[in-house]
């Protein structure tokens, strides 16, 4: 791409912008207050770029005139949620205008009778399931990161998270969107239907864009009854291999799907344990998974639980521990949901991947990168969500390497990784996005008539490349 | 659309459809063996139109050297299925050739470990049932229509059927798929992964793009492990309206998503009784739900049962009927399914329709129903997918009228029909397609913007207008 094409962001488009949102909510010639919007999650500086702007719009009406004007002007706009993202998404690195969502933060109509809400983006994800709690009801779509995140980046990213097995990700969840195209105009798609065939699904073409194809103003989304009974398990094996190979068989020997299967191996549970001073026993096991079963009622989940595990037991489980209380619950949980954190203080250099294969496969998946981990001398610690065949798997240097050596080493150990998973038919990306960190590897996966296609139609709705340009390929 | 820009087929573009086919499959200048391809389900002759020839090809490969052919000579191609459709999808509406995909009738795939099946377009639906039956596994997201559709058609209208309340529709198990695309490229998109955002959902864009976007090869689905116990219920109500309303209760006060909410009124009852010579005691009750749950255990569907039946009579049910064996239940869904055909006796000029709405609008809908039936004096009988908001409507002709006045009523009542529609937030279709019967009607619906938007995706994959042009929208 041609990155000479963009104008920067002048004096005179930032008085327009200012004309648009009033002063306070234009950030520009402001090197501190906009370096928090140059990266998102990813830790790595290479994948940062900085805005020349920041607008912080409240309606559609104000986020047309931003688009409208940064299309005359040629100035590429990147919309951004909470800034959680995984894939340098929500970076401007073209520079431009970043686009925050964060005023449009309310819950606009609780709908119980449809039971859908509908919501502005920058609505932090849990507090949808605060506010329809009382009713019984709860949005299943939400990911692991569901305190910080905004909805908004959850339907641009198509997030995913552990309850997915089940409940599906992001899109099952999404029934409408108010979008402004990258053109400025303010278009409705779908709405509180539960069937609709009028027109190509646009609703899911927006899902998951990762911004590329419009920014989402109004959100509707489907709800569920409440489950009123659930029960987390934790059963220890082994080897990774015996716990991976158990997944599969939960669903078709046992017939039930669980609520989650997270997998865990000792290398991940141990840094999680050490980090929160836990003693879950996991000396013992060379891997653990995590299961949760939920239900309408205490009845069913039991018999659910009981029918896990015996298959658990039947494949090679060590031991199944029932976690019969919240207190031990959330003891569980929590090693589950600070494995991220803790590799990040064990060694902050490391490559943070979100393989995604078919389920069976897994196991296949997970042997192969002990292989490549030996082979490189490097640790390959993973955990994730196995039921759905995606590992969040990182690749940590070494702690006796220089910075030389990973520096030279760790492409060549993630060009291997990702030749293991396309072997096996999977994805480099399940949950987190491509962004621009996975961009240049998305031949790899997939073909390039395919990229071309998606190419066609970012060019048909966006023909100046205005929206977040660099993100999945480039044009 | 300007129509003389497609040229008619010529005896030598035969001839190369012949060498690629073999002659067997090629059917040209034989308006008997054609005539069958004119039309599809839609019993109103003025929506069919003579192909020029059909083809039936077996392979990607021979698909893709048609349509490259195609676009060379600018002929249209028109995808067929099994020709069920009721939107005038498979209607060569500017002639050129019928695609039929009956040779592509393969089960390809039954993926046991994965619980996914792969099949080609041309598999009767219930066959998919039939193959994974015995792995304990189901496809949940069949039509009513199974056992005579294609595949490949329910993916192409996205087809909906009674199940999707709880199962949702066709759309939700597509997890790959093999195109042809307009151009005549062959292109993977998706696969056996459950989640995977490398790159924009092109998966569900073609879904249910009506055959405008490609022609699909082979079809990945996912599969659920089959539910182990079911019973079906059939609950009595006064009143369209006291059973419509009772249909969100179940969910929202019941706790239980039943896997069907079977609406149908009392003249659709009748004249489904009257046609099979059935005895269901319709006369005492103006609406009836025939409601369904299933899942993993008898105790499951017991408890679950109980609290629909409760909610039921809680909400103005005057009786509720268990059916705990297999022939009530088939005695019972057997009037259900011939509601549609015994109409087409009773009389065979109706308007045959698909509304959608908000399900909590439902009865709204069915009382204004109610109001322009008198209005005109004809009937409206209405049956359907209440847990969805999806009715089946027909107006159909009052036996004292002559032709000339129900040709030149039933527009004006099919209008405020959808104008009723419409103002409830819903739309003309919920899963039986636009095609072109329905295409003028898109605007009272959508917005010319979003219709735009579609346009635009139309001529980036298709700029020739080659495949099935003249559906949903015009170019």
């Amino acid at each position: 791409m041609n990155k000479t094409k963009y104008n920067p962001v002048t004096p005179e488009i930032v008085a327009e912008l200012r004309e648009i949102l009033g002063d306070k909510y234009v950030i520009f010639d402001d090197a501190e207050r906009l370096e928090p919007y140059s990266h998102d999650e990813v830790p790595n500086p290479r994948y940062a770029h900085m805005p020349d702007a920041l607008v912080r719009p409240r309606t559609a009406e104000e986020i047309s005139a931003i688009v409208k004007l940064a299309n005359r002007c040629m100035v590429p706009i990147t919309p951004r949620g909470a800034g959680s993202g995984l894939s340098g998404g929500a970076v401007p690195i073209h520079g431009g205008i970043v686009l925050l969502v964060d005023r449009m933060n309310k819950i606009l109509d609780v709908d119980r009778d449809n039971m859908m809400v509908v919501v502005e983006p920058g609505v932090v994800t849990s507090e949808i399931n605060d506010a329809v709690e009382e009713f019984g009801l709860f949005y299943a779509g939400y990911p692991m990161s569901l305190e910080t995140c905004y909805i908004g980046g959850n339907v641009a990213e198509n997030a995913g998270g552990g309850k997915a097995i089940k409940y599906g990700v992001t899109a099952r969840y999404v029934l409408g969107v108010e979008v402004v195209t990258p053109a400025g105009e303010i278009i409705e798609m779908g709405g509180k239907l539960v069937k609709d065939v009028t027109g190509y699904n646009m609703v899911q073409l927006m899902v998951g864009s990762e911004g590329t194809l419009g920014i989402f103003t109004k959100i509707t989304l489907k709800l569920l009854p409440a489950p009123r009974a659930s029960v987390d398990m934790l059963c220890l094996f082994e080897t990774p291999r015996e716990a991976i190979s158990a997944v599969p068989k939960l669903m078709t020997e046992g017939g039930v799907i669980p609520t989650t299967i997270e997998f865990m191996d000792r290398p991940s549970v141990q840094a999680a344990c050490e980090y929160l001073n836990e003693t879950i026993p996991y000396e013992q096991a060379g891997a653990m998974l995590l299961i949760t079963v939920d239900g309408a009622d205490v009845q069913q989940v039991e018999r659910e639980y009981e029918a896990v595990g015996e298959q658990c037991l039947a494949n090679g489980a060590i031991e199944v521990f029932v976690a019969d209380n919240s207190t031990t619950s959330e003891r569980i949980w929590s090693v589950r949901r600070n494995i991220a954190e803790a590799f990040s203080i064990v060694s902050p250099e490391q490559c943070n991947e979100d393989l995604v294969v078919p389920p069976a496969a897994i196991a296949e998946l997970v042997d192969g990168m002990e292989k490549i981990a030996e082979k490189y001398g490097v640790a390959i610690p993973s955990y994730g969500h196995a039921g759905d065949g995606n590992l969040h798997t990182r690749i940590v240097k070494a702690p006796d390497w220089s910075m030389d050596r990973w520096e030279d080493t760790w492409p060549g150990i993630l060009n291997e990784l990702f030749e293991l998973t396309a072997s096996l038919g999977g994805r480099c990306s399940g949950e987190h996005g491509i962004g621009h960190k996975r961009k240049k590897y998305m031949p790899m996966f997939v073909s390039e008539g395919y990229i071309e296609l998606l190419r066609s139609i970012k060019r048909a709705m966006d023909p100046n490349n205005i929206l977040n340009p660099g993100k999945i390929f480039d044009v």
